[in-house]
């Protein structure tokens, strides 16, 4: 039997203020393609959590939702520039080049899996030729791919960087809600008062069936971002269950209890992991995810048991996620799986 | 109040059967992208429907289904042949055109909203050279879009005419289960026995929340359609609750036998508004779908007592659809309204 | 032997005024990618040939030039208005629609293969939802694909009605220089003045080797434009041997003598063949092209005897094109010989 | 004064054979896109020159060779491996993304600017999930672009590779002419025998005003490329100015009797700078570049006296090139340039 608790965040089902939405949107006809008065609600409260009259579409998934974005900022011979390690790098299969009709990706490297601008600058400095993309736009994962967590002042820096270099400025929030929850800042204040310009925000890992909001905080450019959508096979015409989970997810800020609860459980492995002989942390545990390395036999012998976690950054490495799903006596059974792998 | 009870067959919401394998699915924590056992099964599910060995893929919706499937089938520099009133031409903002980088549409005329092969090859042979795209694929909707089905001669024909000039032959089969109800042919016959290379199976329509299928017949064509569907923004990474409704309206022909109700719902209006003086049908009623003209007041009048409805064809054209979801008093009432709005 | 004089006019070579600009081109070391002294005299000579501070930039062929300036004014959910028989349409195996990732012809009838204003609204009034493509731009061809003219004021009442509508103004020159001596009219009046944003003038087709110019009347337009063409593959590294010919071209107006000679050609040709039993004009020959229809057999005896021409728009429908090269003893010998066919 | 004479092979004129076979072609009416004679004597000349029935095409530019080639080896959800100095990389300006609508590349490092087998191995094993582009392609350039020259071993021993992991294997041979004359290979042993799919045959760069030619070993793999060209604004519509001075520069090997003076003349360059203190050889001189280190002072003062030249690779870098046109007075003097700068 397989154990999938730690996979990824991906592996839970529907949280229960999500399902209780979805089941209550259930109820007789409704106009299709986001014309109900689910998908009404749910954009008026993505717009009172960002204090802001922002424009919101949902999409399907966090491919769709980054692509999208990007290349609503691009075009096909621009460049975007991001972290090495970012999920539009690593885990979209060329999505954005496929949206955007070939916009060229910069990587850049950067401490803990986070982007600044003394990498950003390097990029985008390095040729002003058109022989070469024209970098447009910068885009950063929050929390980031290795679990961990830009700062305020670390997304504050970015803001006022790429305005100075007139770039658009793009947050990838897969996980959006864990970075938030372990700010404890202002959704606010950590996208567009500090310069960014548009959100992917997550809704699937954050216990959603399925669904993102692409959230555009300067009006201009989301001009005919519902055409774009339209096209590229992300306008659902049951919107309704696609909205309604987040009219249920940012009620009474149930989606920041929730990720509270998962960066409890990351924050409870890594801290049990850490203890244990032979395991030492990658990157600090700042939101849902605990990266550790162990011996290559321990990792092995952990799979064999029937863990699923992903292996990567040299032999031995292994990511553990924890969801709003993630319960305690889960967390204790894999650290004593570890330990006794270990031994 | 707005009465969305007709103006489309995705104003309905989920039906039971799909309802209840999302519940089911909804327990615990389960490998994501597909490879878990509710996919597994839905999969299975489909291929014995098909009594063959297809390949299947889910993916978010119909505009998405039948992009993803041309896209597959043609270069940038082909052509697909289709009727002028088909849903990748009329409806999908050129998202045909996007998918696959360019690939034109040629559009045919055809009674019923139906193609034929004289159709096809008047647009094939007009042109061979290098200056004009060259064909490369057929795609026909099964019901079509003014609600008629092709017959099992019919698609056949057409089959074997893409065989002779080397074309792929698609189905959008948005509506497929209104088509099989109403054929009372077996899913296989109408489709790869009959010739059809790809078929885009819809399942928002006939019940689910999100997601259709598409079903390769074809094992080489479907070579790396994943890394496809992962690049275009169309693999859910919670894959259960798209796969999971599915096994729901499989499982004892609920597919069917939801859609035959809907047929019928569909007849019952149809014969009733026949009677009416003063309303013309414009085709014939063979799956879910009534189209009437009606004097433009009587038109106006109606949506004025809050039905909502779609135009064209004309002044005083106006299409219902009815659903899995449609009940007898709501036909009637939208008849008895209709009369008074001819009066 | 074949006798290709008429089939078009890029079966003639290069006329001797760009031939002369081209081997004076051919001296010594020379800055690549245009920056050159003579891509900086063919721009500067451009820009006084219309009067006005244009961007310029020289690319291989029309179909580029087309494709790239589209491209540039539109997004892929965008549509484009031209006329059914447009080049962009007919003769571009999709460039349009491939350059642009997907946008959308629109095609509008109009007399003697003209737009107008009332052809475009019927055309984007059709639809203003999200699931068809949003009009963005209008493409004329000038001199159209019949030969024939836009006047000035037909050109400044597209210009007026595409302000009005919020849409693009291009213009598809490739036998611009056609239509200026045959009009006899500025051709800042023309273009710029009437309305017009981004022109493609074309060079082969009046004597040049290879290479057309896209010319933006608004710089905001022409932002990056260079990237797009180096992307696209449309930057020559020799540009100097693309960029002297326009020097020489336009140098004391030889383009338009060049052209008022085929126009004359054309005349001359029309003229004649009216005179003959049996031989209908098409359409007024008012550039350097001649439509006519003759009966079948005759059309066949004169492919027979060697003479090429392009057949449509029906049985018997023949299409003769004259050049700067057209010589009148060639108008002649095809004039003995369409008299020899008939008898 | 600008010296350009070494800034690159490209800033040199027409190469005597090419213009007279492109003034020769310059005679009467001829068919256009390449439906002439002198088409039909290149694409001869270049099947006698490879010893096989190979597929020929003609494209304006070398951006456009490569990116076409590749494109039609891949699909947008693919990956192809080049050197991360590779041309395809960085210096079209996304061109093979763009063509592809969104295939990745690859960057393998590897010395002296050459991949080999363990490169690319490593790149296609580092993943095998739908998550990332699927490798499909290697593409190397013969001669590469730091001027060295892989061997017959090297280029067999990737093809073998190729073969292995079923990859396509294409050559950027915009200096193939440079590399052959360097090796003294026939073009059939270091092209098709060694496993070489598609290559793209630089002509600008060995004399031609524009053009190169797009070589498939593989009819298969040619299949439809008519189309992909004309689509892409690639095809010429008076192709004999494209096709006749491959005429001329093949006939008595002109091509590789030019390619061998620049490289002699690359060679005395090098030897020269190699024997002045200072100036440390960067890269061997295998063909037409010089590549060199010399003091910063040194590049600056050199610039300042009106050479030009790409500067890379570190500070005081500096890269000059040879062409059929550089005489060894030139050499000479630019020799005697770098030692005074040097003092």
């Amino acid at each position: 039997m397989q154990h999938t608790e730690f996979a990824s965040d991906n592996t839970a089902g529907i949280c229960p203020e999500a399902m209780e939405a979805l089941l209550a949107a259930n109820s007789g006809h409704m106009a299709s393609y986001g014309n109900d008065d689910w998908t009404r609600r749910a954009c008026d409260a993505i717009r009172a959590t960002f204090e802001t009259d922002c424009e919101v579409f949902f999409v399907f998934n966090g491919t769709a939702a980054n692509s999208l974005a990007l290349a609503s900022l691009c075009q096909s011979y621009h460049s975007i520039v991001c972290h090495k390690l970012a999920h539009v790098e690593t885990d979209e299969c060329g999505g954005p080049e496929f949206f955007s009709n070939g916009t060229k990706l910069l990587l850049a490297g950067g401490a803990d899996g986070k982007l600044d601008m003394r990498g950003v600058e390097k990029l985008i400095s390095a040729r002003s030729d058109i022989h070469y993309p024209k970098p447009r736009a910068v885009t950063i994962t929050q929390s980031t791919e290795v679990g961990t967590v830009y700062s305020l002042e670390e997304v504050r820096a970015l803001g006022e960087g790429c305005r100075e270099h007139d770039l658009a400025f793009h947050m990838d929030g897969a996980r959006f809600a864990n970075a938030v929850a372990s700010l404890g800042v202002s959704p606010a204040d950590i996208t567009w008062r500090a310069g960014v310009d548009v959100l992917s925000f997550g809704g699937t890992k954050m216990g959603m069936p399925v669904g993102e909001a692409v959230v555009f905080f300067d009006h201009d450019m989301a001009k005919d971002f519902a055409y774009r959508c339209k096209q590229a096979g992300q306008l659902a015409s049951k919107m309704r269950f696609l909205s309604a989970p987040w009219v249920g997810m940012l009620a009474e800020n149930a989606w920041l209890t929730r990720a509270a609860h998962a960066n409890a459980m990351a924050r409870r492995l890594g801290n049990a992991l850490a203890r244990l002989p032979g395991i030492a942390p990658l990157f600090p545990v700042q939101s849902n995810a605990v990266f550790v390395s162990m011996p290559q036999h321990a990792a092995d012998a952990l799979k064999e048991k029937g863990w699923a976690f992903y292996s990567f950054i040299g032999a031995g490495g292994a990511r553990f996620v924890c969801s709003w799903a993630t319960q305690p006596e889960q967390v204790d059974a894999l650290v004593a799986d570890v330990k006794a792998c270990l031994a």
